[in-house]
């Protein structure tokens, strides 16, 4: 009996443990929220990531771990690793929690990236506004997630508030500045690697935000000839570049005809959660393939899927369930403005076919702003 | 939020629990013994299902109420329908725990049945040897499974040695005697039927059993168009007719050109695990939203599916895991001989790869016996 330990208890951590009870797994999870949603689901301890003790008792209790979330202290994942075997490596958790190590990393690797400046101070930021120009972005190096930690800098006129809002930062995670690259299409490649080095990647897909947070992904992305090779290599890269084992997605950015790389994360990722339907193999059960070694499933997909995400509140499932190719995620969770608590996955056997799936959906639940950008990348 | 009460905790409720948190459920299962592998996913009552405090604890806590096994106590099910909705229905399951009233409703709605007969005592075995011949079967009325509770009659030579071994239970489950069909082949019809009356149907699946267990299934089953609308007609007949909600399985016989019912189980069911990876909404998915009142989802097979059930303890996962349409379920039960410990499904876009995925599958478990008869269906 194997048992699978996870750092976070949120929807990944959910979906992987339902994905990989299949296989025979026990898990045990660690979050510092009693009511979080994995919990429903699979045993949990509660308690701080640094709390040495119930790392301990974490550790004593399972045969591998993982993670949910990408800002599992650093410190906590060595302890750990000190310990039981802990897959990713925590110095490649270390690597993609930090954007100007996981940037100077791409840079090195030949990866295309928005051009970056370190913002130790004040006097650094205003002479890195000056070499990137305006607009561009100024974000905390590290604990950022879902477009937090963030301020776009639109003029010189911003530079004062940009300061105030994240400048006490520069000496706690760090500060980075961004070029801002106005992008046409963002895609990210969703791969996993096993521990003998085996990579595969599922089919390339693009992803639409609003508001700075996923609002859907549409898996396989459409013409994508001229830089999919390109997207696959570069994930190929970092990955083996950092020993990476588990499932990662690397976010790029498509801006006139230039693939630059965003980010890395370094986990399961919400523009995967189309996996669990629309592929052979989930990213979810990969994942744990993965970290146990065993062989990698197939990545292939099954149709054509799109994902929307559910945040804040949950709509009315009726429409979703209504489609023959119609999945439902409720993640268990309470609404709460901004929040991630579910998401919808379409699939069908044609693009045409998915295309009039999102029109009934979002017609029908008056989410027409939400599908549209994909449906008319279906057209 | 809507909590699912599920009596047994066995596989059928893991993959049910599985299947239903995606919808938002939550699950709590009642079962007998402390380990049911179920509870591995889902919290769980320990207690006899007679126990009246133990059901209204059950009762105090769920929204409704389902079973992942037929042998539920009839005046357990409808203690609890007197207090929550319980589906199927209590009266729909008390006719399919009875092998008599299941096949005397058979016959009442024209659906062709080996010939059987009511056996209460020592002299109408006889009787009723002499109608039917042999062989011929005699069969426990209730609590039988997988074989047991079954004693098969050669010649008359058997009839004392049958009744040594049956015949007191005439008394307490009651008996029948069946005429014994040499069918060419088993089918199943796994099928939906939702609150408000709606009926789908997976495709036909092929059935293989060893020593009274199930071994093999396929699905599509081939070759099945002379006999595929009455088989579902007949399965549409029962439902109706029992007013069913949920899934269930009628299992008929073929035997030179005549469609015959075996039995009908009333839940989800073995046959119908190939559904997982293989249809578009599963068998445990769409029992939920059928006992849920909610859409039906599309029962549409995605290419072909073989499932292989393991018996007794796990073979090594590593054959099936390298399929590219490889699919492993390991329930997390203790190896014990004659034990449905895990299953795993193959499934492949044609009928000749599926065969060939079976042959390596096979070869490498050296279980060539048990892959050998769905191949064969697949030249």
């Amino acid at each position: 009996m194997t048992t699978v330990g996870i750092l976070g208890g949120g929807q990944l951590a959910r979906m992987m443990a339902l994905s990989g009870a299949p296989l025979g797994l026990r898990f045990l999870l660690l979050d510092n929220v009693t009511d979080a949603c994995a919990g429903q689901f699979a045993p949990m301890l509660v308690g701080d990531y640094r709390d040495e003790a119930i790392l301990a008792e974490f550790a004593a209790k399972v045969d591998v771990a993982t993670f949910d979330f990408e800002n599992v202290p650093a410190e906590s994942a060595r302890w750990l690793n000190a310990r039981i075997p802990v897959f990713p490596n925590p110095d490649a958790l270390a690597v993609s929690q930090d954007r100007l190590a996981e940037k100077t990393l791409f840079r090195e690797l030949d990866i295309d990236v928005p051009d970056f400046r370190d913002i130790t101070g004040f006097d650094a930021l205003r002479a890195a506004i000056a070499e990137l120009g305006t607009p561009c972005i100024l974000k905390t190096r590290r604990l950022g997630y879902d477009g937090k930690g963030q301020f776009r800098i639109r003029s010189d006129a911003d530079i004062d508030a940009a300061w105030q809002a994240l400048g006490a930062q520069a000496a706690t995670v760090g500060l980075i500045l961004e070029a801002f690259v106005p992008f046409e299409r963002e895609i990210s490649v969703v791969a996993v690697r096993g521990r003998d080095g085996e990579f595969r990647h599922w089919a390339l897909t693009e992803n639409w935000h609003e508001q700075g947070v996923l609002s859907a992904s549409l898996s396989p992305a459409t013409g994508t000839a001229a830089f999919e090779a390109d997207a696959v290599a570069y994930a190929r890269k970092v990955a083996e570049k950092l020993d990476y084992v588990g499932v990662f997605a690397l976010e790029l950015f498509l801006h006139q005809g230039r693939l630059m790389a965003n980010e890395m994360a370094p986990r399961v990722h919400n523009s995967g959660h189309w996996t669990i339907e629309g592929a052979e193999t989930s990213q979810f059960q990969n994942h744990l393939r993965a970290v146990l070694g065993l062989p990698l499933g197939s990545t292939r997909s099954l149709g054509a899927s799109c994902m929307l995400n559910w945040i804040g509140a949950m709509p009315d499932a009726q429409p979703v369930l209504q489609e023959a190719g119609g999945h439902w995620h409720d993640y268990g969770k309470r609404a709460r403005a901004g929040r991630k608590v579910g998401h919808a996955t379409l699939r069908a056997d044609s693009p045409q076919a998915l295309a009039e799936s999102l029109a009934r959906v979002g017609a029908a639940l008056s989410r027409q702003t939400q599908v549209a950008p994909v449906i008319v990348r279906l057209a």
